[in-house]
C-alpha cells in the first residue's frame, strides 16, 4: 500500500486547535491536562467508540503494540511520556496497518515514510503537549488502510452520530478544509418538483416540465442553505435496453465512396432555429411544501458522501425521460437547455410546480443558490455542456470521462467510429436507450407517433453514409461554446477510455487554458469508469476540499492545494504524479521517420514502398468480428496470424531511457488505395514485455468503504498488475477516412492508386514508456472494435519516404 | 422472466381478510366501500406510496394502462367494473413489467400463466368486492419482475415506516405465513458479549472466551423476545490471506508410494481425549446491559432482510479470532464445541460475560430460545457441525455448501485433492488463514508460540504424505454424529461446486432420511455461491416461511408447503422443479461398458485394452500448470492438443430421449500402472453443441434488491444462457489412489503391470442430458486442479473388457 493524499490543506496550530474543539478530540476535560501520556490517553478514549466502560478501553489497548515489546497498556502503565515512534506504531494499527506484515515495531518512521503517511512535528524523541494535539490532528486528516482518513473512519464508526441532533454543533462542520459527516443520511428529505423549462421539445403546445429528484438535510427545515450536487442522468429514470438494441446498427458493410463536395464550416454551421414557444403557465397558487416523494433514487457514491455532509443532491434526467415532457435529442441545445433549466431553479430563475396538473409552483427556497454538477460519461457530458452556457448558479462542475463533442464520441475523421465495445451504437441508439417515458405506457401511449417521428429525424441527421462533421454534429459540439464557461472544473478521465475517447477532455482542457476560471485534471490508468473508492488516492478528499471552497466559499486554498494535473502513473502501482500541465502545446516532439518496419531519428534514404490488404477469407474475418480482443491481440503481435499481412508495424530501437509521451502524437503519411474509396487506422504501442495494469481495477472489498455510519458503501477499489507478462500494449489510436484528408466536413475524391499526402492527429495520451521498450506504430485499415466493417478488397500502400511520426514528450 | 414461486402459502379467505387488515390494505374507511372499482382504487392509493396528493396520484394513474386503449385514470372515470383483464395489466405493471415488451394489453392472463403469477378466483370477467380482495391479497404476494413479492417491493419503498413506532402494529407482524419487514432496521442495538466455552484450546489454564456480536430489535427492550439467527463465520472478524498464502502446499510434486498397512477402521478411528480443564471463572456479578458495543459487521445478505423482519442476528467466529480465546482447528470437535457454546448461552444454558477482565456475566435475556444457523462454505459446514450435536435450542440449520466431511474437502480416495481453484490448499492453510488473533499484535503477541505448535500439529495430522483417511480426518467427519441431529434441515448446494463437492450435501441428505427431522434441499446450477437475490426463485422467502415456522412456532404448515427437493434446471434458464428426493437408492440405473472409445449399453466382447501415458513434454506440463481452465478444455475437446494421448475418451451413442442422471455414477475397472505408484481420475461429460448456462449468475442489477426501505441492498442475479455454444460440460468427476482400492484408510501395495478391479463413486449429480447429446466418460490421472502433479513417467492401462460406468437415473 502507497498513499497519495492531495487535499491535506497546511493548517496552522491555532486552527488545528480550533478544529480539534470543534470535532470534539479537546474538550474542557482534556484541554487542561498538562502531561502528553494523559492526554493521548484521552484521545484514544474518544476513539475506541466501541468500548464503553474502562475495561474493555483497557482490553482494547493490550491488543495494540506501542512497541516490539509492550502492549499499549503495559506501555502506558509504565512510561511517563508518549514517544514518537510509540505514538505511530499505535497511529499504524489505528489506521489498519499491521505489524510484521506492513511495517516493523522498531522501524516505524521508515513505514510511514514508506507508505507515504505524514509525520508530525516533533523537536525531540517524545512529543510535548503542542506536538501531540498537532500530532493528533495531522493523524485524523492522514489516510488509512483502506483509503479513508481517520476522522472519515471514526465517521463510519460511529463518532458522529451524538453531533446530529445537536444544536450547539456547527453545520456545517469543517476540518481541515473538507466538510465532515454530522448529517443524519436517515433524516434526509425527499422530494419530487417539476421544472418548467423554457421550450417544448415535444411540440405539445405546452412548455416541457422537468422532473427532479431533491435530497436535502433535515437541517433545511429549519432554516440552513444547503449547496447543491446536481447529477443530470438520462440513466437515472431506467432505460429501454431491449427496444434501443433492436437499434443497432449493422457495422458489417462497406465503406461508401462519398461525392466530392466544397463544403466550408459556414455551409455546415449550425444555428439555432427560432422557434415560437407556448406561454409559461398561469400559476395558480405557491407552497413551500412538495406533494411528491421518493424511495430509492438512483444513486452515485459520490453524491451518497456528500449526503451526510450538509450538500443537497439532485437528480434530474431531462427531456424524454420518466416522467418528464419532451423527447431526447442525444446532447443538441435543446437538452444543454433542460439541463440547465434544473440549475435555474435552483438559483431562483426559473419556475418548478408541485406536480404536472395543478400549476402550484414551489422554489428551492433551502437553497444556497451554488451548485456543482457530478457524474460519469453521459452525466458529465451533460455538466460540460452545462458549464458551456455560463449558467449563473453553476459555480463547478466535476466531469469525468465526459464528450466535449459528439462527434469525437460517435466519429472520426470521415469515418463512423463507434465507441469503444460498442460496434453498430450510434445517437439515435443512446436517443430510445434514455427515451425513458417509454417506461410509463400511460404516457408512452400519448407521446408514441412524436417519438417515432423524432427518432427517424435523429437517424437521418446523424448520416452513417459518410460520417462527416455536419449540421447534426456541429450542434452537438459544446466545444464552440468554450468561451462561455463561468464554472470552476474539475476534470477526470481515463488514459484508456475508449468509450469516451481522450480527445474529448483534451480538446476541452486546452480550450479553457486561458480562460478565468480556475481548472483541474486527474488522468488515470482506466478505461470508462469511476475513480471514488481508489485506495491509493484521496478523490473522495480532492471533491470535498474542492467542493467546501466552491460551493460553502470557504476560503480553504484547494485551488492551490490541489495540483493542476494529476496523472496515475501507468507503470508503478498507487503512484500518482502532480505536473502543472498536460499535452502542453510548448513540449518538445521525437520524430521518426518510417522504413522498413523501423521507426528511426535518423532520415535515411526509404525508396521502399509498403503495402497491406484490407481483405481476409470470410472465416477469419467472421471470427475477428466475433472475438475482438483476439482480433487486437493479433493486430500488435508478431507471431503468425490470419491478419499478419493485413497491417504493417513499425518499431524504434528499444529505448536506452525512460520516455514520457504527453500530449496528441501526430502521423504525417503519403499514401494510396487501391480503390476509390478507403479508410485508414493506425495505433501507438508500447512493445517490451512486463506486468501491466489488468484493464479493470479489482475490488480489494466489496462494500468496504463506507460513506458514514450506517449508510450506503462503496466497493474499494485498485489497479493491480496482472500475474502474467504481456509482450505489448497499444498507448493510443487514430482513423482517418482518405476521402476527408483535409477536414471531417468536406468530402474529397480519390483516385485508386495516387499518393496522396494525409496528416492524422492520434488520441492524446500520458504515458511512460521504460527503457528497454520500444515504440510501436501499426498502420491497418478495418478497425474491428470501431469501424466498419466490409472486408472489401482494397491495398493500401505507404510511401515511406514521405512518412513520419511526431509525439511529445513531457517537457 | 418466469417466476417460481415455492413459499406462497394457500390461505383462506378468512383469513386473507384478517391480513389485510393487519398490513392494513383493508382499515375501517374502505372497508365498508361497496363498490369493487372504489376499493381498487384505494387499494392503490396506498399503494402510490410517493403520491402525497389526489394530484399526483392521478399523474400516476395516468401513467399506467388498464386496457390498450384506455390509461387507468380514463378507465376509472369511465368504468363501472374492475374486470380482471384491467386488474391484471395494472397489476403486471406495478410489478415492474411492460406492455409490449413483456405482456399485451389485450392478452395479459397468457402473459400471467407464461411469466408463473397466480391469477385469483373470478365468477366472471370482474371482480366482485371479495374476490376483488382476495385478488389483492394474492397480488401482494405475488413477485414482481425482480424476484421480490409485490408486499416487500411496497416495503422497499417505505410502506412499513409507519409501522415501526405504532405500539398498536403487532410484532412480529405476519403475512402469507411471513414475516413483515416492521422493525427499525436503524434503530438495531448492537452488543458484545464474550461466551465462556467449556474447553481451554489454547491451554492457557482459562476456559476460552468467545466473542459474540448480537444485533437484535430495539423492542426487546420493551420485553420482545425474539429468535436468533447465528452465523458462525471463522472469516468475520478478519483473515490473514499473506500469511495464509506463503503457507501453500507445493502441489508440482511426484505422488509418493505407500506403505501397505493393515489399517482397519478401528485403528484410526477417532476418540476424544479426556483433559483436565480449567475451573470456570468466578463470577463477580450480574448485567443486563453491555459494556461493548460494534459497528458495521461483516455480514451476510440474508441476515440483513431478517433483522428488519424481527430477528436478532449473532456473529461469532469462534475460536482463535480475533478478540476470542484459543485457536483454530480447522473442523474438529473443539471447534464443534466453540461454535455451540454461543447456542448454549443464547438457550440459557451457558455463561457470558460483558468483558474479557471484569467477569460480569450477562444472560441473552431477550432470547426467546429458538435458534438457527445460517451460512454458506465454512459457515454452513459449522452449522452443520452443531446440528450433529443436538444442542438444545438449535432448532433449524440452513446449511449452504458446507462441508459434512471434511476429508471430501481436501482429500479423496486416499489422494490429496485440492478444493477446485485452490490447489496446494489444505486444513493447516485454512487455519492460518483464519487465525484472526493474529490481526491484534498485542494478542498476537501473546499466543504466537503456542501458534505455531499448534499449527505444526495440524500439518502433521493432515498427512499430505498419504492422502489416506486417519485420525485426523476422522475427527473431522461430522457424519459421524447424524444421529444426533434434532434441528430441521433446510440444505442448499450448488451441482457446479467443484470446491464444497457435492458429496458433502448428498451423504449428509442420504443419512437423514430416516431422522425424524424435517429435512429440506435445494440444488442449483452454481458452483460455490450463494442463491439470495435470484430473481427466478423465491429462495428469501423460502427461508421466511421456513424460519417463520421453525422459531417463531407459527403453524403456517412450511414442512408441507416447501417441497422436499428443489432443483435448478440445468437446460432451461429460470426453471426450478420440485421432486421428493435426490439419489434415491431406488433409483435406477442404466449400465455402460467400455470398448474402442465408446460407451454402450449391450456388452459386445473387447479383447482389446487401452493405454495411456501420464507424462508430459516440459513446456505443456507447465503450461497446464499455469492455466487450468485450458487444461480443462483440452482435456474433454476431440482437437488436437498436447494432451490428446494422455486420457481415453468413452462416449455414448447420441442420445434418441432425453436423460435425467440422478444421484452416483458409479465405475468399476479393471486397470494397471506401469508403476509401483498410481492415480486414476474420471469426468462424466455431456457432449453435443449447445448454449449452457455461463459459470456465475449474471449480475442483473446492481444493488438492485433492497432488504427494506432505506437499508441494506443485494445485487440481483440470474443464470443466463451464454451466448456462444460449447461442445461439451463436465457433470461430475472422481479419484482414485490404486493403492486405495479397498478404502481410504488402508493402502495396498500396487505390482507394476499388474491388473486390479477398482471401484469408483463419482461426485453425485443431478443432470439433465439432451436428446442429441452424447454421454462421455473421460479416464485421465493427474488433475491439474486437484490433484498432485508430479509430471511422472506412468502409464496406464485399463482392459475394458472388464470395465463398465453404472448411472442412476431419475425415476
Amino acid at each position: 500500500m502507497r498513499n497519495n493524499q492531495f487535499a491535506i490543506k497546511p493548517t496552522n496550530y491555532e486552527t488545528q486547535l480550533v478544529e480539534l474543539h470543534d470535532v470534539r478530540f479537546l474538550n474542557d476535560t482534556n484541554d487542561n491536562l498538562n502531561d502528553p501520556l494523559s492526554l493521548w490517553i484521552s484521545f484514544l478514549k474518544l476513539s475506541f467508540l466501541s468500548a464503553k466502560s474502562d475495561s474493555v478501553f483497557s482490553q482494547k489497548l493490550q491488543n495494540i503494540m506501542a512497541t516490539s515489546e509492550q502492549n499499549l497498556q503495559t506501555y502506558i502503565n509504565n512510561q511517563k511520556v508518549v514517544s514518537v515512534t510509540a505514538f505511530y506504531n499505535v497511529a499504524l494499527q489505528l489506521l489498519g496497518f499491521q505489524p510484521e506484515l506492513d511495517f516493523q515495531l522498531n522501524d516505524t518512521l521508515t513505514a510511514m515514510n514508506k507508505i507515504q503517511l505524514k509525520i508530525a512535528d516533533h523537536s525531540t524523541d517524545s512529543f510535548n503537549l503542542d506536538e501531540l494535539k498537532s500530532a493528533w490532528y495531522w493523524l485524523l486528516a492522514t489516510h488509512n488502510k483502506e483509503g479513508q482518513t481517520f476522522i472519515d473512519q471514526l465517521a463510519a464508526n460511529g463518532y458522529f452520530v451524538s453531533f446530529y441532533d445537536d444544536e450547539t454543533v456547527k453545520k456545517p462542520l469543517l476540518f481541515n478544509g473538507k466538510t465532515l459527516p454530522v448529517f443524519d443520511p436517515h433524516k434526509l428529505i425527499r422530494e419530487v418538483v417539476y421544472v418548467e423549462s423554457p421550450q417544448d421539445t415535444d411540440n405539445d403546445g405546452k412548455l416541457d416540465l422537468l422532473k427532479a429528484e431533491i435530497l436535502r438535510p433535515a437541517e433545511t427545515e429549519s432554516g440552513l442553505k444547503v449547496p447543491i450536487l446536481y447529477t443530470a442522468s438520462p440513466y437515472n429514470q431506467g432505460t429501454n435496453d431491449e427496444t434501443g438494441e433492436k437499434l443497432m446498427h449493422n457495422v458489417n458493410v462497406p465503406l461508401k465512396v462519398k461525392v466530392a463536395d466544397d463544403n466550408e464550416y459556414k455551409d455546415i454551421e449550425y444555428h439555432a432555429e427560432t422557434k415560437n414557444l407556448p406561454s409559461a403557465r398561469k400559476i395558480s397558487g405557491e407552497t413551500d411544501k412538495a406533494d411528491e416523494t421518493f424511495s430509492r433514487e438512483q444513486s452515485y457514491t459520490l453524491n451518497d458522501y456528500f449526503l451526510a455532509r450538509g450538500f443537497a443532491v439532485v437528480y434530474a434526467a431531462g427531456i424524454g425521460t420518466k416522467d418528464s415532457d419532451g423527447v431526447r435529442t442525444t446532447g443538441d441545445p435543446e437538452e444543454t437547455t433542460s439541463t440547465i433549466s434544473i440549475i435555474e431553479w435552483l438559483a431562483g430563475s426559473r419556475v418548478a410546480f408541485t406536480n404536472k396538473i395543478d400549476n402550484i409552483q414551489i422554489n428551492a427556497w433551502w437553497s444556497n443558490k451554488s451548485v456543482a454538477m457530478t457524474g460519469r460519461s453521459y452525466l458529465g457530458t451533460l455538466a460540460t455542456a452545462a458549464a458551456t452556457t455560463g449558467v449563473t448558479g453553476l459555480k463547478t462542475v466535476i466531469s469525468e470521462a465526459a464528450i466535449s463533442s459528439w462527434y469525437d464520441y460517435y466519429r472520426d475523421g470521415g469515418l463512423v467510429i463507434a465507441p469503444g465495445g460498442f460496434p453498430g451504437e450510434d445517437a439515435d441508439v443512446l436517443a430510445e436507450e434514455t427515451f425513458s417515458r417509454r417506461l410509463q405506457a400511460g404516457d408512452f401511449n400519448r407521446i408514441k407517433d412524436t417519438w417515432e417521428q423524432k427518432l427517424t429525424d435523429i437517424t437521418k441527421g446523424q448520416d452513417r453514409d459518410t460520417g462527416d462533421y455536419n449540421t447534426f454534429w456541429d450542434a452537438r459540439n459544446y466545444r464552440k461554446n468554450i468561451k462561455n464557461i463561468k464554472a470552476d472544473l474539475l476534470l477526470v478521465h481515463g488514459l484508456n477510455d475508449w468509450n469516451v475517447k481522450p480527445r474529448n477532455v483534451e480538446k476541452l482542457w486546452q480550450g479553457v487554458q486561458n480562460l478565468n476560471v480556475s481548472k483541474k485534471i486527474i488522468l488515470h490508468q482506466g478505461q470508462h469508469i469511476y475513480i471514488n473508492a481508489f485506495r491509493s488516492i484521496d478523490y473522495t478528499d480532492i471533491v470535498n476540499l474542492w467542493l467546501t471552497h466552491e460551493l460553502l466559499g470557504v476560503d480553504n486554498d484547494a485551488e492551490n492545494i490541489l495540483p493542476n494535473v494529476i496523472v496515475q502513473d501507468n507503470v508503478k502501482t498507487e503512484s500518482w504524479h502532480s505536473y502543472s500541465n498536460w499535452s502542453s502545446i510548448k513540449n518538445p516532439t521525437m520524430n521518426y521517420y518510417l522504413n522498413k518496419n523501423t521507426l528511426s531519428s535518423e532520415k535515411t534514404p526509404a525508396i521502399e514502398k509498403i503495402s497491406f490488404s484490407d481483405k481476409l477469407p470470410d472465416l477469419s474475418f467472421n471470427n475477428y468480428c466475433q472475438n475482438i480482443d483476439k482480433w487486437q491481440n493479433d493486430l500488435l503481435s508478431d507471431q503468425k496470424s490470419p491478419i499478419q499481412n493485413n497491417r504493417v508495424i513499425f518499431k524504434t530501437e528499444k529505448l536506452n531511457n525512460e520516455a514520457l509521451l504527453d500530449g496528441v502524437a501526430k502521423l504525417n503519411l503519403r499514401v494510396s488505395s487501391s480503390a476509390n474509396v478507403g479508410l485508414l487506422s493506425f495505433q501507438l504501442v508500447d512493445y517490451g514485455t512486463s506486468k501491466r495494469f489488468n484493464i479493470s481495477p479489482s475490488i480489494l472489498k466489496a462494500k468496504g468503504l463506507a460513506e458514514t455510519y450506517d449508510w450506503r458503501e462503496d466497493d474499494l477499489r485498485e489497479f493491480e498488475l496482472n500475474t502474467k507478462s504481456t509482450d505489448s500494449k497499444m498507448i493510443t489510436k487514430g482513423h482517418i477516412n482518405l476521402q476527408n484528408r483535409e477536414n471531417n466536413f468536406h468530402a474529397e475524391s480519390l483516385s485508386p492508386n495516387e499518393f496522396y499526402d494525409i496528416s492524422v492527429e492520434l488520441q492524446p495520451t500520458f504515458y511512460k514508456l521504460q527503457a528497454g521498450h520500444q515504440l510501436g506504430l501499426v498502420v491497418y485499415a478495418t478497425d474491428f472494435g470501431m469501424t466498419v466493417r466490409g472486408n472489401q478488397d482494397i491495398n493500401y500502400t505507404i510511401d515511406m519516404n514521405y512518412s513520419s511520426l511526431i509525439v511529445p514528450i513531457h517537457k
